[in-house]
C-alpha cells in the first residue's frame, strides 16, 4: 500500500536466493553461550535439561516448517535440513537463516521456565544462524558426519576435563595440560583407570547429541459420520432416525521422533530414508 | 579443537562481509503478524501494549550492542542501524541479520508476560532479519524517512479503516471501497466529519512511531573512596581512624531516549547528530 | 611487494567462490552482434565462416584450459563446461568468466583475418561472459538442451523468415507477421512448399550447432633413442658403434573434436562420458 | 523467443547487481604476463610501445563507455571508473567486468600489429577482470593512490634492478639480494652512484603511469546550412538562388587526454573534477 518518494532504498538490498536444486541447511549456535551457560549455572560438562530444553525447542521448529526433513543438536546448536526443492521462503538464505534463528529462539525462551521452574531466565539467550546449500546427498551426510564428530571429540575431552577437575581436583589449567597431545584412546583409559567411567556407558545423548526425524504415524480418532438415507445402504428413508454415527476412523499425523543414535553409519540413513528427501 | 575428515563441508559456506565504509541497517519484521496479531487479540489498529513491548525489546538490543547509534519501530517491525564503521561481526550479512533477529525475538518472549500480565503467549512470535548497507548519509535518512512515510500512510489508513468499522458499523469489504481511491486529505476529512475525530490529536507513537537514540548523561552515585593516611592531606597516621570516606562521584552513562517525532524533518538530525556515525 | 597505506581499498573486493561439488558453465556471447554482423555483413541467417571463427576460438579455449572437458557453440554465444572438482582460479567466479570470455575474444580477434581474408574487422567484437554452477548430471545436461533448444527455435525461425525476404521478396515487417503464431510444423511446410527447401537438408551445424569434446589420440613419432652399452642388451662395449637409434613411440595427445549431433538425445552423453566429469 | 522445458536452468544464475551510489571501478590485468612479455620479448622493465599500446586499448574503452570518466595504467594494468549513478549493464558485476575485460583485449589484439609491425603476436593475450564498488570519494581517490603507489614502487624497484642486471652485469639472483631490504631512498642513491641514473629525469609514463580524462573540446567545422527564403531574413523568394550556405559551425565533443601526473596528489582532482562523478 506505502508509496513514497523514498521508497527507492529498498533497492539497496540483495537477492539472496540459494542455488536451486541444493540441500540447505541451517545452523543455529548459541551466541557466547560459554558465558550464558556459566551465567545460568548449566552442570558440566552436560546440562540434560537444557540439552532437552534445545531438542524441545527444535522439535517445534521442525513440527512448525514443513520442508525440514531432519535435524541434528549438540550443546548449544541445532542443524536443520530442507528437502533439495523447497521453496520456503523462495531460498532466500537470509530469510531462511533469520527466520529459523528467531522462532527457534522464540521456543527456547518461551519454555525455559518449564524446563528450569527454579532457575529464572537473568539474560535472554541468542542464537546466530547461517544457511548453506549443499549439492549431493554425500555432502548432505557429511555435513551431519562432521557435526556429530564434533560432538563425539568435544564430548570426550570434556567428559575427561571435567573428571580430571571436578572429581580429581585438579586445576583447570593443570587438566588442560594433562588432556594435551592425548588422543582418544588416552583419553578413554583414563576416565577408566582414574575414575571407573567407561566412556560408552555415558548417555547415548552426551555421545552422540539428538537427531530429529520425521514419521508419519496413524492415529485413531472417534469422528461424527453423518448418515445419508438415500444411500443404497440405507434404502429407506426415515424421517425419525439419527442423522449420524460415531466411527473410529483412522488417519495419519506426521509426528517428530528424537533419536541418539549414530548418523554416521550407514544405518540410520537406510532406516530414516524420508530424511533426505 | 574439533577437527575430523568431514570438515571439508564448511567450505561450502559462502563470504557475506557487507562493503566497507557503509552504513548497515538491520531491520527485523515480525513473521505472520496478521495472524499472531489475530490470535493474541491485539487492539485494532494500534495496540498501546504491544508496541510498547516492541520498544522494550528495541531498547534491550541497543543496549546490548555498542555500535548501534538509532533505531526506528513501527507496527511488527524496528530497524537498527550501525555506526558506518562497525566491524561487529566483522561486518558479516547474515550474523548481524540473525544475531539482531534472535535477541530482539528473546527479549519480546521474555518479556511479553510483564508487558501482557493477563495474556498468554499461546504460540511464540518469530521476526525475519535482514541487513543491508547504504553508502552515504542522504541514503540512511531517507531509508528512515521510507519506514515513517510507511508509519503514515498505513497508519491513516488503518485509522480511518477501522473507525468505519468499529465505530461505523460498515464490513470490512465496504469499509476497504469507501477508502479506495481516497487521499490523505479526504481520510482526515472522512474521520472529522463521521466520527469527530482529529487525526492530527491521535498519539505521536501512533502517528509517527518509535524512535530511539542514545544519550551519554551524567549520573552521580555514592562511592567508598579508600584513605590513604600516608597522603601529604593526611600527615598524621592514625591507628584507630576510618580506612574510607564515602564520597559523590559523577560519571556519564549511555540512556536509550525513546522519542515519538519527525525523522523525515531536518530537526531530529540536527538535534541528534550521534545518531548517525 | 607493492604496500602503501592506500592498500586498505582491497579490502572492498568481494569474496566470489562458486559452491565446490558443482559443474560449472561459462557462457560467452557477442555484444551487440546485431549491429556487429550488419556491419561486417554477414550472410543470413547463418553465416558459415562466421560460426568456423567462433568454433576455432572456442577449441583454442579448450586446448589451453586443461578443466574443460565440453563446449557448445550456436549463433553468437559458446557455453564452456568445467569438470566438477576444478580448481581452476580457485572458482572465483568473476575470474572465470572474464579470462574465458578474454581467451575466446583474443583468438577471435586474432584469427579473424584469417578466416575473412577480404574483411577488415572495422570495430572489434566484444563478449560478455557469466560463470554459473549447476549441481547436478541432469542439470548439466539439461543447460547443454537448452541452449541446442534454442539453436534449434531460433534456426527454424530465421531460415523461414530469410526465405521469404531474400527469396520471396516479403519486407521484413511482413515476413514477421506471416510467422508470428505459426508452430515448428508450419514453417516446415512453408519452408517446404514455398520454396523447396527441405529443412531436414539444412546443414547440421545450423541446425544443431557446434559440440566440442576431448578425445585422448594415440599419435607417432621418431624418437632418438640412446643406446646404453653396457645393458645385458649390449654385452659388448663398442666405441665405434652409433649412440642412438631411431624408433617409432606411441603417446597419447588430447585432441578437440568438433561434432554437430543432438546433445538432447542419450546418444551423444553415453558416447563421451568424459565430457561430464 | 525461443522457449523449452529446459529454459528452468537460466533460475541458476545469480543476480549480482552492484550497490546503487556506489562509484564502480573495474580492473583488467594481463593474465600471466611474466610469461606473455618474455616471449614476446618486451623491453625491461618498461616497454614503451606495449605500454602506449595498452593506452590505446583503454582510450578505445573510455571513448566506447559514456559514463566511465577516468583511468588508469600502469605495467600490465588498467582501472575504469565508472560514474556513481551509472545504470550500464544495470550495474551487473559480471556483465561489467567481463564486457571490459572483453573489450580492451579486443582492441589490444587487434591494434597489435600496428604497434608492433615487426612483432607477431604467437600467443593472444588475455586479462582478467573484476567489478568493485566504492561508497566514497575519498575511497575512489585512495583506490587510484593505490594503484599509483604500486606502479611508483615496483618501478623504482624494477629500474634498480635491471640496472644491476643488464648494466652492471649482475645475475639476477645477486641483484635481487643486493635490493632485499633496501629502501627508496637506497635505491635512488644506488642508481645515481653506480650508474649515473637521476630517478627524477625517468620517464614520466614509467614512474607515474597513465592517466585518462575526458575532456569537452570544441570543434569547428563546415557544415551546410539551407536557406530558408521564406524568412524574415530573406524577403524575396528567388528561384534560381542556392538553396544552401556552407557555414563554419562550432560543436563540443569528448576527447580522451592522456596524463601521465600525480593522481594522488590534491592538483589532479582540482584541475579534472569531472574525473569522479
Ligand atoms: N556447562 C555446560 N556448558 C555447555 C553445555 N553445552 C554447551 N556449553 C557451552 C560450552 C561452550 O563454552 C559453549 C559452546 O561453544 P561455542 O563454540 O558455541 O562458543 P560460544 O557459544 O561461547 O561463542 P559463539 O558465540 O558461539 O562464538 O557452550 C552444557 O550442557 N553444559
Ligand atoms: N491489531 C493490530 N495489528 C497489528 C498491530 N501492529 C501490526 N499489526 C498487524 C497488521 C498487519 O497485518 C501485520 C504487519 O504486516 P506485515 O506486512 O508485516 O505482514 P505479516 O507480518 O502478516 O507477514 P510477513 O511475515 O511480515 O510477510 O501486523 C497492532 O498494533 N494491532
Ligand atoms: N547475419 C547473421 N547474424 C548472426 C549470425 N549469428 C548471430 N547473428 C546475429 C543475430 C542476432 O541479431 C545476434 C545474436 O543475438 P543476441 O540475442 O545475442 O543479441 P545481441 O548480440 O545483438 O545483443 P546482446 O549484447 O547479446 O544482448 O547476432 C550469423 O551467422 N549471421
Ligand atoms: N619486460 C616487461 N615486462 C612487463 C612490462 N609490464 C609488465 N610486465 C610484466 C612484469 C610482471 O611479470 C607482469 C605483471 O605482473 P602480474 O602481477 O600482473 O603477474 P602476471 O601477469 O604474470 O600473473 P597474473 O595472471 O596477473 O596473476 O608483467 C613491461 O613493460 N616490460
Ligand atoms: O514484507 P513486505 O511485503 O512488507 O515487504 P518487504 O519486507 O520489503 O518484502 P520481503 O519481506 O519479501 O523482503
Ligand atoms: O563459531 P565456531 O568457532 O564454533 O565456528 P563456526 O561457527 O564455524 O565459525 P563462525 O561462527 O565464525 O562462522
Ligand atoms: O594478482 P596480484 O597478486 O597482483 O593481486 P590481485 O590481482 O589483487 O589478486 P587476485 O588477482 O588474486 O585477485
Ligand atoms: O541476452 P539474452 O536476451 O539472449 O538473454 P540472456 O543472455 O539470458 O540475458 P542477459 O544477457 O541479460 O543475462
Ligand atoms: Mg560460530
Ligand atoms: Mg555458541
Ligand atoms: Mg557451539
Ligand atoms: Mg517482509
Ligand atoms: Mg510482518
Ligand atoms: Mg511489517
Ligand atoms: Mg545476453
Ligand atoms: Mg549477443
Ligand atoms: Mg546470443
Ligand atoms: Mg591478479
Ligand atoms: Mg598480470
Ligand atoms: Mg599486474
Amino acid at each position: 500500500m506505502a508509496h513514497s518518494k523514498y521508497e527507492y532504498v529498498k533497492a539497496f538490498e540483495r537477492e539472496d536466493k540459494l542455488l536451486p536444486n541444493t540441500w540447505i541447511v541451517v545452523r543455529v549456535d548459541g551466541k557466547g553461550f560459554h558465558k550464558f551457560t556459566k551465567e545460568h549455572q548449566f552442570t558440566k560438562p552436560n546440562d540434560i535439561t537444557a540439552l532437552q530444553l534445545m531438542n524441545h525447542a527444535a522439535a517445534a521448529v521442525m513440527k512448525e516448517i514443513d520442508d525440514l526433513t531432519l535435524a541434528y543438536g549438540q550443546s548449544d546448536e541445532y542443524s536443520f535440513l530442507f528437502k533439495r526443492n523447497t521453496d520456503y521462503y523462495s531460498r532466500r538464505e537470509v530469510k531462511l537463516a533469520s527466520v529459523i534463528g528467531s522462532l527457534f529462539t522464540a521456543h527456547y525462551v518461551l519454555a525455559w521456565s518449564r524446563f528450569f521452574p527454579d532457575k529464572p531466565l537473568t539474560k535472554p539467550p541468542a542464537f546466530d544462524a547461517r544457511a548453506v546449500p549443499y549439492p549431493s546427498i554425500e555432502n548432505v551426510r557429511d555435513y551431519f558426519a562432521w557435526r556429530q564428530a564434533d560432538c563425539h571429540i568435544n564430548n570426550l575431552y570434556n567428559t575427561s576435563f571435567w573428571a580430571l577437575v571436578l572429581k580429581g581436583g585438579l586445576t583447570e589449567n593443570v587438566a588442560m595440560k594433562r588432556l594435551s597431545k592425548t588422543v582418544a584412546k588416552d583419553k578413554n583409559e583414563l576416565l577408566f583407570s582414574e575414575f571407573g567411567i567407561n566412556y560408552n556407558d555415558e548417555p547415548e545423548m552426551f555421545k552422540k547429541g539428538s537427531t530429529l526425524v520425521k514419521e508419519l504415524k496413524p492415529f485413531t480418532k472417534e469422528s461424527r459420520v453423518p448418515i445419508k438415507y438415500a444411500d443404497p445402504k440405507y434404502p429407506v428413508v426415515r424421517d425419525d432416525g439419527p442423522d449420524h454415527v460415531i466411527q473410529e476412523i483412522t488417519r495419519q499425523e506426521t509426528v517428530v521422533t528424537e533419536l541418539h543414535c549414530s548418523i554416521i553409519d550407514e544405518a540410520f540413513w537406510n532406516e530414516y530414508p524420508q530424511a533426505v528427501q
